[in-house]
């Protein structure tokens, strides 16, 4: 951390605010020139409140040298995590498809919707019980039943499944869900990342709608400082001032993450998107940007779906697209050696 | 709402479309043109999922005629909404001063600042108890003790309190809480809205970091379906693209929704800018162009507050701050008769 | 286009706004309802000025149907447009890589390039000549003389060169230059788009920092309205609040613009990122999202390259990305039938 | 300047990177750290391009700790700069009031105009004769002929003239015009802004619609970099993902900008919504603000205006905005102290 002085500081505050950081252990390095005075921290400066120290009367400005979270680095951990789901492996060099309905409407469909991509290859199975709506009057998924239709669709073709947790007091209904989805807008609910945190299933955390890459890193931290490290990011799409698409898929949120996280990163271009004729080009994309997977919304009849159908795949659009994307996928793996 | 519909549109799904409104109640009229036909709905469209019927093949485009919310409307609503709090009024014509710290960090720091923001005139006491923060590593609030020093400090000096709850786990800490604040990254919390639409104490809503007012006023729409019609809306800065300050104070706000709502609007300058230097010409701003109130931090040691410092004013010049905020806005009454 | 009338507007003025729009040759259908009355227009609305209707007392709000372009559109031109440039084509199937420093430096330096990225496969070469510079204090470019050194490098390999023609006055120096780039800053200074749509030479307009689809296609309009339908749009990132890269490259653009427009699509991941670890990724991306090519930069000496160095890639490892690019096009391709 | 080393960098480069700064004229201090080192530059730091040095491969990033802009700058000029225009002054504690029509298409209208907003208080008239439009279809302005129904009615009115230049051929017209207006969509014409910095008459420049404050403060400095130091910033709004308004209005620009400049700060109420029920309330917030001045469209018969008819007042309507802000603006002045 980079302490910049005011010119002409009170050299007792200068020397108050030494001995302060001295106390929490943080060695310092005075940098005195004509126009301007830095101070360089060196230690465990992640402990300590750079708004805090910004706000001193001495100070100009404080910059951060290193990122403010540590379990996600990569710098701390190397190597690739790779998560463990069912008989299926997220991240690692594999490709995950997980493919579903936005929301799970009966157990028919969602079996029926189930063997379908499991027939195209999907690895996961995806489905909405519990749906943020922003209107009190849509509705509102089927809940628990929701969750139990996932769970026939799983019994049927052994597909692993992952459904959204909204709020703590549902996460007993979770117990038997394979991967807890965090939604975007929940990226920033911090008892909630607590809450899965102290739990042992894997974590998909979604961006949040305006999130920079720190802060969806920090939400990753926030559940791995609770003990939990099986976390998955997805990529969403991010609000921007383009409004022909929902919100704008950021691609390079791929190789960014890749460089700075060791998680697995999926991305959800059908709701980056809400057009299903956008999912079949960016999906494409997402996998050539070096992705772990891809979660992708498959309805039987997206014209009746209810909620989200402009986004969805019909099957045999889907399974034609998913046999495109596993050929890409092993041809970019040759590609990059 | 209004649907425009494919050039050539087979007929029978158009036929089949327009009986499956009818049988919502709703009726149609349908224009055709050479090379487009739009088709008009009349009635409570609001029940109509719109995304749904984009999705249908023969349609083009959906687009609302009408707000999707109804209970926060000032349509249906014309005379502005007034909501009492102990013995102040927030709405209706006077100016709300909500002061004190972001965080309360002790008894005796909340008691100091509520005695001085009380002599400066303000109307209500606000402090952080559960702190929503970015970092698993920063300071998360002292939780039930900080509540109950708010509730010392009204004790001593008869302001109603104002605290942000984070979890409907904590609901019930919050029942001698005055007013319930939904902070910013719980916007669209949408459970937490449901439980404190059951409930009757008043709720500030804290605009989402990238809420549109649409989704804003959803939200406030979500507590009043709920039963509670108490709701106060609060603007607090947006994410753009220009960093110098922390967001980006959107004062167009006010007019807006004195125009869209009944519901009173408050304005933060504080958590907005980050900047305690520019809480002063903002505020004046904000009182200039119509807002109900201000929530503004103070701190009586800005440089040692244990988050947040930055924005804070310290209480003497809040004092000059309140007192001109006063002056202008009986003057502003004034000037506009 | 539709105009959504006010309820119970005066009958005078809807007859008189009637009037107006069949004396302008536009067709009009009212539809009335309880609780609003729309207005659809029919015939060539591109005329009429939304703003302007939308003024009007009885008007609540009008919503286009059309897009406002027309010679841009794949609507009234369904076949992909081909740009032909020297011995090579930008669009209709084949992979246009533009490569070059981002700045000519030299004669030395833009020969040496040129020889190198041919060798790779690059169809043509990209640099500039004139720099638009946020600092009036940074390097300007070499101006008319980078061009002749652009020139001398085509000389000696044959590619056809690309640079970015900042103002009306330099359009005389770029009689022999064989693609006039239109820079983001520009997209918008519409003398200069006029100026390039009355000549004839290909002109590549890059998006605007903050410009939506249809603007930019809007900017296309202007030169083709002029009479050059030689018209190639670049991506090369939008500005969001992310600011870890220097924009945000939006890879939706690629399938959306093929969706609305016959025009070739181009990505320039190098400006868009900044960054030149992420060039790599990006542009695979970009070749399986389905692009027409890339403007790639290439630096003998990036760390040396008086602007713009982070973002360039050296010889080497361009040839290494050349060779994957033209593969995994040839892949996709077959992938995509 | 500080430039952040990565760890373990290769001695004989840093002496290198050293020994080139030196070179320049600049004093370098290095502090070595365990995890980190910095080098801390003194000295004529603009002069170096941030983005070179963080290309290096020792380097890990680069932050400047001095605005780039010096001229436009207060540190280097504490006092405000005060404009003269005819017999009015911009800055310096007066309320410049620009009034006029977003297009001037009459002489008849636009003399009009002039004489009732003078009459209201106005001290400037604004008008477009050359007009920025999206689409090649729409109405430009009536050019020559504009600027001569303009001078026709300052001739009438005594009221000075501000006008929007937009390509370097129109300068010559533009002689006898009092103020040059740079349009947001030319703030980063770089040639536009040379040619009126060789100039002598008063510049405008409105921000750009995703500018940062820097580089607006940078086109400032491009056009005193020229020897015109008449300038003069007008906020327009941003673009942001809100579209209830035609872009959001940033009022946090003026007292951040009477921070980082001595230029005088104007506000355009009328472009940045494009809604005429929005001008008042928001006028009213910038005078209390802090702002210079307005500039405030306004149209004797809005809803037939050719362009931008929504966001003009009535000459009636801003009569009476007049006289409050007038007001408004001694009472702050008088609050302020």
């Amino acid at each position: 951390m980079i302490v910049i002085l005011k010119p002409h500081s009170d050299p007792e505050q200068l020397n108050s605010l030494i001995a302060w950081l001295e106390g929490k252990g943080i060695t310092t390095h005075l940098s005195m020139g004509e126009d301007h005075a830095i101070l360089d921290l060196m230690g465990d400066t992640a402990q300590l409140d750079a708004d805090l120290i910004a706000a001193l009367d001495i100070v100009e400005d404080v910059k951060r040298v290193r990122e403010p979270y540590k379990k996600a680095s990569r710098k701390f951990h190397p190597e690739d995590t790779v998560v463990q789901v069912g008989n299926t492996q997220i991240g690692g060099g594999s490709l995950t498809i997980m493919a579903g309905p936005c929301s799970v409407e009966s157990e028919e469909q969602v079996v029926a919707i189930a063997k379908a991509v499991k027939a195209s290859g999907a690895t996961m199975l995806r489905g909405g019980a519990f749906k943020p709506r922003t209107s009190p009057y849509s509705f509102q998924g089927l809940g628990a039943k929701g969750l139990e239709y996932l769970k026939a669709a799983r019994q049927e073709t052994g597909l692993p499944i992952v459904s959204e947790l909204m709020d703590i007091s549902q996460l007993p209904l979770f117990r038997d869900v394979d991967v807890i989805q965090i939604g975007a807008r929940s990226m920033q609910n911090f008892d909630l990342l607590k809450a899965v945190g102290r739990q042992e299933k894997p974590v998909m955390i979604k961006r949040g709608l305006c999130a920079t890459y720190e802060e969806w890193l920090m939400s990753a931290e926030y559940v791995m400082a609770g003990g939990n490290s099986n976390v998955i990011l997805c990529e969403r799409g991010i609000r921007t001032y383009e409004n022909y698409t929902r919100n704008t898929l950021d691609l390079t949120a791929v190789p960014v993450l890749r460089k700075l996280t060791h998680l697995p990163i999926i991305v959800d271009p059908s709701h980056a998107t809400g057009k299903s004729a956008l999912v079949d080009p960016l999906s494409m994309a997402a996998v050539a940007a070096g992705c772990d997977g891809l979660l992708i919304e498959v309805h039987n009849d997206p014209a009746h779906a209810l909620c989200d159908g402009p986004q969805s795949l019909r099957p045999e659009v889907f399974d034609a697209l998913a046999k495109k994307l596993f050929k890409l996928h092993a041809a970019v793996a040759e590609l990059n050696g």
